[in-house]
């Protein structure tokens, strides 16, 4: 299935086997540790019902370019149209913009995952740029046609994810898991897909008017008539524990920072019924409610010996104009620089006075935080699970050679890099996959640097057995997913 | 002209052809693509009235030690009293004071610097420290003498500068350019030389008395009567018309951070007025005034297709006690902490909201906001002007060596490299134009082994070309200066 | 002494002479010119006791697993029960617990320690871990009785400890200073071992009940009755007085930030008299008084020629579970990110003002303010000492490889490297002296590295002669301690 002409040796290969390994040790540890690992994928926003559906892509466009706000924002740094963005031009002339950006992407991550994808799923070793983008457009879309590899549940197979877990609204019915699961019982996907629960709207009593509507759709789908907060509560614990039956052993929260302003009940229940009736919560009282809803979240999670992951840092949509004109997830959120550090250790501490804090991940998103926020999980680490604060994975604009470094030195550094659970796509795009790929590369340059150099023992042994379990194992012991 | 005797064999030249290039791709293209490059030295604090002159300089201290607080830091740090660096010593002994300074900063920038800056202007291979500083005193001033090539305008063209920009407040008027330009148009100046607007001054209202004092000379500057906002805004328009006639392309504002409490005209005006009759604006009128009239200034930046620059993240005259004694810019300025991400991204939002938004390039000062301020900046990549938010070259403590790589990474994370226009001097000295070079060498390293590496292509023709852009086409495409 | 089997020809020496020495001049700086040097060990916390009374440790968990909140935290993070931790198992246990705890602190500084300490204590190349904990608990234990080598006074002079500094509460009445010092005029003991005087409890006014129990253990101990803030400060001066007497030349501070938030006397009078009568001080009371008293005692130290020390930006006992069961420094502590720049800077300037700013060393625990403290010390340098103001060594978390590096380019780039006065081990344990050796390697690694690639000059005469600065020769000078 050689497709496009083989590279003339005066112009070697981009990816080739040895890609980002600068070492022997690096290679070997690459190849006979990491590479053999299959994956699991336990965070990411791929779309249940595409998995279920499993149809083959329209065109290269729909599988890669529509909806990736990476890409979007290097195009309108590079000049194209919004138009070429999230606008109306036809997906070929979206997919030639982009073509042409990528050039001028390089020492941009994006260029990386580019080629290393084109390399992947279609064996394409030729750069893309205004001058191939023709060529690998047609070449590229005869191959969705042809080849059944590329539909969905075809790539996690190439790809040996064992277990991935998408990002649900509490509200969700899953009725695809539960397709996507009877098909794994069948024999016909050889992936085990996983709900998590990621209860954001729970929070917005800011915005009564959404907020009302999605109770709305909770009452329904708990079976719950919600008129305060115990009743909320009650909602919330149900579908809790309809997630923890279809295989759902992880909670998610995207917030600004995890807040910890603590108050009581009763409060809570006042701001609750006031944003029922239509009064918008204020930013305290916001900042108390959420506070008091995430623990007792977390307490759903300490109980049920589920790992509860916090996504904090991140400005969102801080172009109005292009949120009025195309609204959410569209290349316009950046790094934040709230404090975050004293808030996260008062609310952690307060679960762990209470015995109910349960495995945790904090995605930490602005780098300047890493070690602030690092040594803040190290002081709540209990002896009783290995690794139970997780300092997690280069997220979003630090998903990068250097931003993952940045995270593995830390983590290093400040706490237990054996322990780690490892990468994880965090995309929409099942082209994603190689990002697992490119993690385990890093990785495995960076110890078999400091092998080579004495800096770690001159033991495969040693440290193979900890890429193989940064890779896989850690993963797999440390969730507990209902894996075979 | 080889004035100083060759080193021996055994002491190898500290600035030799390819310092700072530790491999073959480097080599290449540093003198391939980047040393073949003219400059644009956008941004600094040369004085046009010393171009318009064009003595020779007096001596080696005049030329290169007086004002430079850089070296006072350093001075003053290895225990050398203030009579040698803003005291009364005489310049000989001033300049021996920082002579045997040099060998202390091994390591620091300043180090670099002085070899680099020795070696392009006097060919001198010597080291400076106690023992040589006599004989380099004495050949330089020696050179300073016999070569016109070390006049101001000599410095600019032997340097290939095709344009620079000064730093000049609106109530200069500009009769030094006008003389530089009417110089060039006769052929005995290859330096286009410009105006750029620094408007610092017209924010002050906290500061009644100078303030008033300023007023009066934007009046005569501009004719105008000034006795509320809307005649200030007149009255900058018009200066801001006079600079665009006199080839200003670029505006910029010194400021702790971008403010963004946003008030009406009309309280904006009240505290206008309020200063005016001698009542000191309050910390948050003058964030709301400064607010307002960078709006302003920004839609006339806007309007005209200028850049608009912000320095921030400084703090200055921090020692109180040398600033009585020697005032401003004598080596007391540090970099801040203040917050300046969200209110960033308001300001601009605003702007953007409006369709005013200019070609804008943010400074950045504290190396732990890199990330905060290049994110932002991603936020309003408008698709219409490629790299239209330029996050700025490494600046004052960042303008080294990690300094630059965290820049260039910074950008190129989460940006676009290729888009980028490079470097500038922000200097006050002539002596500072081998800066350039040691961006071009730094930036060609960092490419080189990463092209070695197989991180970006073995391709010659794609780096070599984002190379030249860097160090001069991009600077020229982007910044519109009115150029032959 | 060889006790341990020498490795197989296949499994090299984990430490061996050129551990983290990654090239041939960073080999002949190290041995030539670092290793060579003796210690001044200028800031840690050992026991004065355990040193006058020189007992051999009983075994080696004593000597080396007891109280070590570092080991702690890692031990946590990979599982392991409280119990073996500040728990009550016992000694053999604790240490298998730890033993199988290090193979997974791979990358952890915990990983080179353990074993650079092995090494150089018990001449141990094997890698500790559950296999090996019998073998070395036994040799080591074994050597323990048999060597003089291992005790605290043996292991000083092995390591060429010349002065050392402990961390003394005001009231404590230095009589093991006072026998140690008559051990060393009999020749008993090679190492002079000064007291340094650390009031933090001075400071504590917001908490009535432990303040008023420390303000009559410094009212015997300096035969002063005290009710006001002048006595206060009277009682603190005869303590500095005595401290002086005895040696000490260094003061030192715990505090999350340097206060500057100035009051008059009375207020601060005030404030005392309040918490002597059992009222507790609110913040901003405690922000009050302590930058009244932290002010004064820096006026004590500049007036008689003392090093002050701030160790800044940690949040301690976070854990509050854990601090209830087994109380402070167990390893709940961890970093800070509370603004401290700009207050840093006018606590200085107003001490500068005033002629009263003594030499001070902060030592900086966020390493994302790394440049904002080098930066505002850097304001102060007065050209009357040499690097008067230090930043400090890379200190807690920081005390590994990344962190010193991160240390050392930081002072590079903003101040004089040549100037530093290099490491301390801020060590509970006699076992930490090895960390001067850390230290030395890394920076002679660096230095190497940096020559080798022409960034500095090829010429060991001046670069050896900075590295033997920054080893010993700096701290002898700026400090003055009274060594013979």
């Amino acid at each position: 299935m050689v497709v496009f002409p083989p590279k003339q040796s005066d112009n070697p290969m981009f990816i080739h086997e040895n890609f980002l390994l600068s070492n022997k040790a690096a290679e070997r540890l690459y190849h006979d540790y990491a590479a053999v690992q299959p994956i699991i994928d336990y965070h990411n926003h791929l779309s249940p019902q595409a998995m279920a559906e499993n149809s083959s892509f329209q065109n290269l466009y729909h599988m890669w370019v529509d909806g990736d706000h990476y890409k979007w924002r290097a195009m309108r740094a590079n000049g194209v149209d919004e138009r070429y963005c999230t606008g109306d031009a036809p997906p070929h002339e979206k997919f030639s913009a982009f073509a042409a950006t990528v050039p001028r992407t390089l020492r941009n991550p994006i260029y990386h995952w580019t080629h290393l994808e084109l390399k992947r799923f279609f064996n394409c070793d030729t750069l893309l740029d205004s001058d191939s983008a023709e060529t690998i457009w047609n070449e590229a879309n005869r191959q969705l046609v042809e080849r059944r590899e590329l539909t969905p549940l075809g790539i996690l197979q190439q790809f040996q994810v064992k277990a991935l877990c998408t990002t649900d609204d509490p509200v969700d019915d899953l009725g695809y898991h539960r397709q996507l699961q009877h098909a794994a019982r069948m024999g016909d996907c050889q992936t085990l897909v996983l709900p998590a629960f990621r209860p954001d709207q729970a929070l917005r009593v800011n915005d009564p008017v959404e907020y009302l509507s999605w109770i709305k759709r909770l009452e329904q789908a708990s079976d719950t008539s919600i008129g305060g907060l115990d009743d909320l509560k009650s909602a919330l614990k149900k579908r809790h524990d309809f997630f923890h039956e279809m295989g759902g052993r992880l909670s998610d929260h995207g917030c600004e920072y995890v807040p910890a302003n603590f108050c009581d009940d009763q409060t809570a229940d006042r701001i609750f019924r006031q944003a029922l009736s239509g009064q918008a919560a204020s930013p305290i009282e916001l900042e108390q409610f959420s506070t008091e809803l995430l623990l007792f979240l977390a307490r759903l999670d300490a109980e049920k010996g589920w790992t509860n992951q916090f996504h904090t840092g991140v400005w969102r949509n801080n172009n109005r104009r292009l949120f009025s004109a195309a609204g959410r997830d569209i290349g316009c959120d950046s790094i934040a620089d709230t404090p975050q550090g004293f808030s996260l250790g008062r609310f952690l501490d307060r679960l762990d006075q209470e015995g109910n804090l349960p495995k945790t991940i904090v995605y930490n998103l602005n780098p300047s935080d890493n070690y602030l926020v690092a040594t803040m999980l190290g002081n709540f680490q209990d002896g009783r699970i290995a690794g139970k604060m997780q300092f997690g994975s280069g997220w979003w604009f630090l998903d990068q050679k250097e931003g993952m470094q940045w995270q593995l030195n830390t983590l290093s550094n400040t706490g237990l890099l054996s322990r780690f659970i490892g990468m994880l796509t965090d995309s929409r795009s099942f082209m994603s996959m190689p990002r697992h790929e490119y993690f385990r590369r890093i990785l495995c340059d960076m110890l078999g640097r400091e092998l080579e150099a004495g800096e770690i023992p001159n033991d495969f042994g040693l440290v193979g057995k900890m890429v193989a379990d940064i890779c896989y194992q850690n993963a797999k012991d440390f969730l507990g997913l209902p894996m075979a």
